[in-house]
């Protein structure tokens, strides 16, 4: 029996680019290597990426995975567990961890429990494995498990049965708000009551519209945490498994992160690689004087530096000028780049065209529209002529209801705060002001009542409840899957809910044709919530 | 044993609707029994139609179904053989088949083949069921199946064993170019290998992007066509059963459709269901002068008729005159309503005030895209204001390679030529003219050079390869999957190739925010072609 190291590596694979991701693991592999670990984890899937999604079904795949264990067969004396996408001569395709030392694959484990529900379709990619993977070295006896195979019960228990004494866990464990603390509990009271120790190694970074969190940890059949990686940052981590006191030694641990620190966080990391892995050299977005950009604004300047982003005001006749000063105040605060666009000229140049369709019809939302419209092309034609990548500044409780307009201030590539409803949004806004100095949001917008300023002296509560009430309904409808009776029996107003969930149902067309955006609950729009947009459902029981 | 009737309701669900499902289901059944039907058999998951996404997950679907079946009991003496979602007590959900007579449930199937591929995630919702229900009446032996079941060799072949006579097939078959006869050839070849009858009843109707061609039919056990159903037409049809031929009569048989026709059609009918379950009054759409817009103007006039459809020409200082010329020709061909907007004095006004910002950089695709938003805001701003749905013109080719504007001509709800590639739109417009006395798209259309229109004398064919040329490398890289290499080798230009494969894979993020649009080939973008937008897999092998 020996005392050994084990490095764990929380990383961010660039999704589809096997190449790239197997020569970043030969890396960290050699800096374990520096560090004296004798074994290194990676994250599930770490050659391909999670997830790669219909990448998987390419014909080459198979190929650019043998190149990529070629590519990592060069490195000696170090046992590599690493996740890739293993194709039998059967013509089943698994996702699997093999372990690998001096370029020979001594194992190969094959995962048995694929998740197909919530923003998983593993289903689609991968057939069940059927066998548990034990291997001894150094002494000890390690067990290998992917991602949902620990949160499985029966899967787990068999392996403790196995006489294993340390289960690697290789994981693309999606982050939503307190997922990182709850992984940890769960994983406390299963270590404890299976006796058996777990090094949990998760990928971290955003893709697409999720975002790892990493937060691996090795925690001992005690139940205690012996080493607790940081939630969102990139690194290597070492743990050191003492042979004579049969269990890992308490080394460093980085508490998870209050829930809004936690949420910031995962929202700048998500934004950061979206922009970076897609080449834009910075973004652009409109700052309105309200909060939403404005919290989308801090977010994009922590995420890729102040001088990579532009924020444009574009006041038009109902733009109070307030919201004009608090923009440049804003602006100046986090250094970024501030110009302004009057859309007067636009507005007018659609009213003209359209003044003989329109008659003398009544104004109504579509004026409002227009100038939404008119904001959107512009930060588009901003962004088309320099580069830069349009952040779109919606936040969920607008997307639920369809308070937004649709190629207006919907345009852009990612959407920051598309998950996060807005009563969540001004405690960003206070969170991010509360760990700068000077705050950089100005605090007149985060007191001001919230308005979208399309007309004279609008203000969101005229259309809709106060975000307290209409929050509270959302999250019953949207992430308790609550019915309409029954929100009305918690004792909202009748009338309020109907109209609410009535809204949800209307806009699914608007949310499909709009921007991806970060994760961070339990029920994020389109990838976790597939609803027709065509749909006889009627609200009630 | 007797002789009997088995009527097929080619049914056309409104998703989500259980109440007037079952309302519709039980005309069909009157109707049946008025025509002396013995057994009336409907497509799957008829109840809640399919696909109901994530609506099958909400909690009250089994109260609302066993509300269904309360009204599905009224009816007497007519056996009833529909598609519900079982949901049993131990937490499983099913994709079953219930056999009703006179109230009473004689039997439940549970669909034991769930595709999960493709345009399919039955996993996602479904456990897999692992028995054949097999039932005698009228001295006939009858088994069930549900679509994929029927694909699955084994499974009918179990049930073949079990002296089944008849199986009744309960589908849900969507569409695409040379499905309805391919089914029935493979069909034919099952049912002489395994000496069985089949009545096959499928699901018409467009569902979002699904269309359901319906082309019900019966078969023999000798591979003949008893009865066949036309395509993309909700009516019911009746086969009868001679006891005395041991085989069933060969009644009414709707050869299926050339092509052309089918695709057509397949098209009208999924515009057709989307505007009107969507409940808009009618639709608008801009009109170009090229075909793609000529293309969907005479397919929505078809749907929904003429009367319900607004064409626009909205010309500016590119715009060739005898585009003008023919789409104004066309509109009155369809008599549809027409109307012209100069999108000059809003060019003109985004100019000016992105001009402090554009100072003297060049010219780009950035005017050109300022073109396509100001139509798309004109188009927006009249839905707006009367509530017609904007239709989108854009086809496969354009949406694969980007050609095509965010915001600007991809707006509209519905994206009518999404998946039929430009060298299909002409073969469609040719067929569309060939039908009607005199051609409704002026031939100019067809013959002149393709367009955009946006800078002066341009051709689709000066930023493009040759659309036949195009249309190759595409549905090789798309809907056969093949590697740039592979499509290399079979002889096109590498440096053409290159550019195509790139600029497919650089436009995910474009068809993302694109409208839905009907799914006619076997390789629809988005929820059959799921891409990661972040994706670093390089082209070559």
């Amino acid at each position: 029996m020996n005392s050994f190291k084990i490095a764990l590596a929380q990383f961010s694979p660039h999704i589809g680019n096997l190449e790239s991701n197997a020569a970043k693991m030969l890396q960290q592999a050699n800096a374990a290597k520096e560090q004296n670990a004798d074994i290194i984890v990676f994250p599930e899937l770490s050659t391909v990426g999670y997830p790669a999604e219909d990448l998987l079904l390419r014909p080459s795949l198979n190929k650019r995975t043998q190149q990529a264990f070629e590519q990592l067969a060069s490195i000696k004396d170090i046992v590599l567990v690493f996740g890739f996408v293993n194709q039998t001569e059967d013509g089943q395709r698994y996702n699997s961890a093999a372990v690998m030392k001096n370029g020979q694959v001594l194992g190969i484990y094959n995962k048995q429990n694929l998740p197909n529900y919530s923003v998983f379709d593993e289903k689609r990619y991968f057939s069940e494995g059927h066998q548990h993977l034990v291997f001894e070295y150094l002494g000890h006896k390690f067990g290998v498990l992917i991602c949902e195979d620990v949160w499985a019960l029966p899967t787990v228990q068999q392996l403790a049965q196995l006489n294993v004494e340390t289960a690697l866990v290789l994981n693309a464990s999606p982050y939503e708000v307190g997922k990182p603390q709850h992984r940890i509990e769960t994983m406390a009271a299963l270590t404890k009551q299976l006796n058996i120790n777990l090094v949990y190694c998760n990928q971290v970074g955003g893709q697409d519209d999720l975002v790892f969190d990493g937060t691996s940890f090795v925690m001992n059949n005690s139940g205690e945490v012996a080493l607790q990686a940081p939630s969102f940052v990139e690194d290597l981590y070492i743990a050191e498994y003492d042979a004579e006191q049969k269990a890992f030694k308490t080394g460093a641990i980085t508490p998870v992160l209050n829930t809004m620190a936690e949420i910031y966080q995962s929202l700048v990391i998500a934004t950061r690689d979206y922009v970076q892995r897609s080449g834009f050299p910075g973004v652009i977005l409109g700052l309105s004087g309200g909060i939403d950009s404005a919290l989308t604004l801090a977010i994009a300047a922590d995420a890729i530096g102040a001088d990579k982003v532009q924020a444009v005001m574009m006041p038009y006749t109902y733009t109070a000028q307030i919201s004009v000063e608090d923009a440049a105040e804003q602006a100046k605060n986090m250094g970024v780049t501030f110009g302004i666009a009057e859309i007067n000229p636009i507005v007018n140049g659609f009213m003209q065209t359209l003044f003989p369709f329109f008659g003398d019809a009544p104004t109504d939302a579509t004026e409002e529209n227009l100038q939404a419209r008119s904001r959107g092309t512009l930060l588009m034609a901003l962004s088309n002529k320099f580069g830069n990548l349009v952040l779109s500044t919606g936040n969920k409780s607008e997307l639920s209801v369809g308070y937004c307009t649709l190629y207006g201030d919907m345009v852009g590539g990612f959407a920051v705060l598309k998950d996060v409803y807005k009563t969540i949004v001004f405690e960003l806004a206070k969170y991010r002001n509360s760990i700068s100095e000077t705050p950089v949001i100005p605090e007149r917008v985060i007191t001001r009542p919230p308005s979208a300023e399309l007309r004279p002296d609008q203000k969101d509560q005229d259309s809709l409840p106060e975000y307290e009430v209409l929050d509270a309904i959302l999250y019953a409808y949207i992430e308790e899957d609550m019915s309409q009776d029954d929100i009305i029996a918690k004792g909202f107003d009748a009338e309020v809910v109907k109209k609410v969930i009535r809204l949800v149902d209307l806009n699914e067309y608007k949310r499909r044709q709009g921007a991806i955006g970060p994760r961070i609950s339990s029920r994020a729009f389109s990838r976790e919530r597939r609803y027709p947009i065509v749909n006889g459902w009627k609200p009630g029981i």
